[in-house]
This record gives structure tokens, C-alpha cells and sequence, in this order.
């Protein structure tokens, strides 16, 4: 019998039981554990894997302890600019966003762009037209204000730093260390979500708030299929969360894939080496992969990564550290 | 002993020979040539991959018939965004703009985010504030008006149809046919470029005007590393033509090396492969790649592809049609 499964995470980082209250902790595996509950409820009902994947991202992207929808980030502008991406293995359709302004779910209006569009990636004003044009919640900017993540840019426009998008890095923007990390930081990052229904479609969803104090219009891995989503029914549906550029240079979500489809790996053999190749280049993150049979990998090279998953036998799995 | 190549392309497309005057077939030829003359002249004096890939793509920018620079296409509301990628195979350093305005050359823009930001992908109004930051050569809007462009946005307009990116398809933009592709037309698209030097180091880039009458803000697979362009030196440089939103979910360039990496193909094997699995999902283009041993592949599944490769035999190929 085909088996189910969905696997999600909220952000990979420098997490350490010392640097966190008990209610922080507590308020984390409560959120994981709802978006977990959200889109096993669709999939045990027969629901297909995209609508879950999207409702476990939004069930995220609307709590405010993660870099994401309501939990962003604040921009050097004090702005909130939101990534996400989302795919379905079935036909590889896919559709993402890239800086999108006051928009409640990311995630829905990349679904949008692939049912609605022949387009893939839409980006800045272009992409919050076609927000309004589709009708999609918008939120005024006191809805995205948190005091936590307010506090986080004071802090990185004081120090002159660029906070790195998901993980706990601080980069500086120093010209003369380019596409390098420094000293980690402990913050909550990045959410998604990759899932497998009754019928083997696999699919992957993505949301981001990106970095604290960024500047330049950056786009990381999230809103890029192939780097930060990836789904294939062939093979597996994957999301990221970790220093963006290692996962855009080493197209991290599509090399699990390809590392199962050219190599015949399995999906943890395979989404073991892709994070240690990230490792060996000097990148930190993790990500969670679900393959058309039912299985899930949650690995990450980082000090913790917030995350959760359920497969056949029913029973939620919630986890923050290393152990 | 090291052998050299650069393989460059000027679009991928229905292409035919009857549709062409013999002015503008011998037009872009000598387009061709001269870029490829461009990035030979560094190869062959002991120049480096990336400087060879990077001034032939300036060559085309600069070159009015080519969708790139000053060739480049308009969009719905007459403006002419760019996008651009530059990937060196040494390091997978890497750096991309996408929709940038009245910048003269933007590949130069993305080598600038590749050597002076931590980032990789900057977009929109903040890629052109850095350009301002860097100093790159603007230019004024009637620097990009080609009235050959201005008519085929006229034309688009009217029609109501969004004209893909480097391709010869037209995209109806009804909502009832997502991601598909319909009727093909003459035009000429996309420019790009893959070398490998005496020290056997890759690399590649792309520039793109993108498509004619788009709106939205839509990013195609030019300026995404996996997608349109990479280089690894492990395998190959690779830079993508066509039907963008297939080379994205198909992560095209990034197939290419894994084919090599993971199933140990020869360069053309694994580039013909990439282009065939493209044809049997609906896509259509093609690409020019090289490998550290200096060899090239320029596979194509459309009816032209404007194209041209030297290796260390000294002897320059330029082709427009399939045969």
C-alpha cells in the first residue's frame, strides 16, 4: 500500500538549549507541531501532498516565531520582503515569488503564479500587482511588526551586518570576504514543507522572510526551484533552509534528486551527501525530503534545526537539536 | 597538454533559412564572429575562462540583434528590463541581476555581485542602486530602442500575447493554458557563452532582454544558477536558450553536469540528453557547453539555434540552422 508522509521545518541554525527559554522552546514545537497536524489532516483524508505542503507553510507563515510571513524580517528599509516557492511532482509544475510586500501567504500567491500564469518566478512590484490582481489577502505593515525581529535590525544596522536569510549567521558586508559566512547567532529561521500522498505525488513548498538589514533586491535560495524547492515524483520533493548562496551554487534541492536519479542513491543516502557537500564548501543548513514512497531525510549540518515529521504509522516526530 | 574552447550562442528558435534576408543572416554572423573573435583573443594569450565568457557576452550585449543589452526586448510598459549570470567552474562563485534598467551591460553587473557582495542573485531596484554604487555605464532609454523591438512589442500588444524570452514561441497569456506553449515566430533571443582556459577552469554566462509585452516582474531561467547558466570544473560550463520556464523546472544547466557527475557521461551525451528530456516535456532551445578538457557541445531541439565554437584547433565555426 502506498504509504503517506510530511515532513516540514521551520529554519536551520546555531540553536542551542542554552541560548533558549523553556516557553520559547515550547512555543516552537507547538507551532511545528499545528503546521504538522494541519497537513497530515489533508493527507490522511486523501488530500493531495500540494495542499499540504501549502497549508503547512501558511499555518507557519502565520505564526509570528518564524522568519516568515508574519514572522519576517526587516529589510535595511525597515520593510518586510517575502520569498516563497512552491512545486508539485507530479508534472514539475512550479510557481514562486520573490520580495513580496504585504502579502499574508507567500506561499499561496506562489501557487497562484502556477495555476495562473505560464510563468514560473515573479518578482518586486510585478509580483504584488499580480497579488492584487488574484485577490490574495494583503496585511498592513503593523501585521508583519514584531518586536523581536524590530529589535534583530537596530541591532544589524548598529553592527553594520547583513543577518544571513533562515540560518543564525551574521555576514559581514565587508567587500573583501565575498560569498563567505563568519560568526553564528541564534535566531529562528525559514519555514517549509515537502510531503507524499495516498497516490505518490510528491510535492515541496518554501516561505521566507529573507534577511535582516538586506539591501540590493537579494534573492536567495527559497523562490528558486532547483536550489531552495524542488519536487519530482521520479525521484523526490525537497525544501531548504540555510545560507542561501551554498544552496543556490550548489543546487542543492535538485541534487538530492539527481543524486537518487543518476546515482541511484536512496532519499537519505542521497540528502546525506548533498548536505555534506554543502558542509565542504563551507555551508550550513539542512533540509527535508520526502520520496514518492513514503519516506523522509531530515538532515542538517547546523547546531539544530526546527523540525518535524509524520509518516504511515501516525506518530508526530518534533525535534529542535542536534540529538 | 590543456586544450581551450568557448562556445557562445546568440538564441534558440524557429529559425528557418526562408524567413531570414541574406542582410541579416550575414548581420549575425558577423555578430557572431566578432564575439567569438573577442573571447578567443583572451583564451589563446593565457587569459582566464571568465574574462573570455564575459567579454564575448559584452560583445552581444553591445550588438543591436540579439534580446541582451542594447538589443534587448520591450516589456508591457516599454521598458527594457534585463537579467544577466556569470559562473566561474574554479570556485561556483557566482553572481546575477535580474530586471535591471538602462544599464549598458548587465553581465558585468552580475560579475560585480559575484566579486563585490556576499550574494548571488540581486533584482530590481536594488540591483540597479548597486549598479549605481559600482559605477557601471547607464545608459539612456533611447540607447536600447530598436524599432524592430518597438514593433514587435506593438505587435505583441495588439495581439495580446507575451513573446517568450529567447525563443521564436508566443505565449498566449490566457490563464486557461498555464506553463504551455503554443505557436512558434521568427526572432532572435538570448546571448550566452561557456569557455575553458589553459589552466582548465570553466565557465560560463548568459544575458537576456527577456520577453517582449511581459508584465509582472517575470524572471526567467537566464539569471538562475542551475537553471540557465553554471559551471563547475568538475564538469562543464553551461549556458541555456529557449523556452525559460522549462530550462527552470527542468534545472537544465545543472542536468547537464549532474549527468556527467552522477552518471558519468561525456560532455555531448550528457548535454544531448538534457535536451531531449526538455523536448519530451514540451520544451523547446538549446544550449553551448565545454568541459575542462576543452571539448564543446551546442545541442538544440528547436530549428535554429545562432551559434559558434572554436577549440584549440583554431578554426571557428559559425552556424545558424540545424544543418
Amino acid at each position: 500500500m502506498q504509504k503517506i508522509a510530511l515532513a516540514i521545518h521551520g529554519g536551520a541554525g546555531t540553536i542551542l538549549k542554552s541560548s533558549m527559554t523553556p516557553q520559547l522552546e515550547n512555543e516552537c514545537r507547538a507551532s511545528l507541531k499545528a503546521a504538522l497536524e494541519t497537513g497530515w489532516e489533508i493527507l490522511k483524508n486523501g488530500g493531495n501532498s500540494l495542499d499540504a505542503v501549502e497549508d503547512a507553510v501558511i499555518s507557519l507563515e502565520n505564526a509570528p516565531l518564524f522568519n516568515a510571513g508574519k514572522g519576517a524580517v526587516f529589510t535595511h528599509d525597515e520593510k518586510n520582503e517575502m520569498d516563497a516557492a512552491i512545486m508539485d511532482g507530479k508534472n514539475l509544475s512550479a510557481g514562486a515569488v520573490a520580495f513580496v510586500k504585504n502579502v499574508k501567504n507567500p506561499i499561496r500567491l506562489a501557487r497562484l503564479v502556477m495555476e495562473k500564469t505560464e510563468h514560473i518566478l515573479l518578482a518586486g512590484i510585478g509580483a504584488n500587482e499580480f497579488a492584487r490582481e488574484m485577490k490574495v489577502e494583503f496585511k498592513p505593515d503593523e501585521y508583519f511588526f514584531t518586536d523581536f525581529r524590530f529589535e534583530q535590525l537596530l541591532s544589524a544596522r548598529e553592527k553594520g551586518v547583513v543577518e544571513l536569510d533562515h540560518t543564525t549567521n551574521e555576514v559581514q558586508s565587508s567587500k573583501s570576504e565575498p560569498q563567505s559566512s563568519s560568526k553564528p547567532k541564534s535566531k529562528i529561521g525559514t519555514v517549509g514543507a515537502a510531503a507524499c500522498d495516498f497516490l505518490g505525488n510528491v510535492a515541496a513548498a518554501t516561505s521566507t522572510g529573507g534577511m535582516t538589514n538586506k539591501k540590493f533586491g537579494r534573492i536567495g535560495d527559497t523562490p528558486i526551484i532547483g536550489a531552495g524547492t524542488y519536487a519530482d515524483n521520479q525521484t523526490c520533493a525537497v525544501s531548504c533552509t540555510g545560507h542561501g548562496e551554498f544552496f543556490m551554487k550548489t543546487v542543492a534541492a535538485y541534487d538530492v534528486a539527481c543524486r537518487m536519479k543518476y546515482k541511484n542513491l536512496n532519499l537519505t543516502e542521497a540528502a546525506n551527501e548533498t548536505i555534506t557537500n554543502l558542509f565542504e564548501l563551507g555551508g550550513e543548513g539542512g533540509l527535508v525530503a520526502v520520496d514518492a514512497f513514503g519516506n523522509v531525510a531530515l538532515p542538517f549540518n547546523s547546531e539544530g534545526m526546527y523540525r518535524a515529521f509524520i509518516t504511515s504509522d501516525g506518530e508526530p516526530v518534533i525535534k529542535i537539536y542536534k540529538c
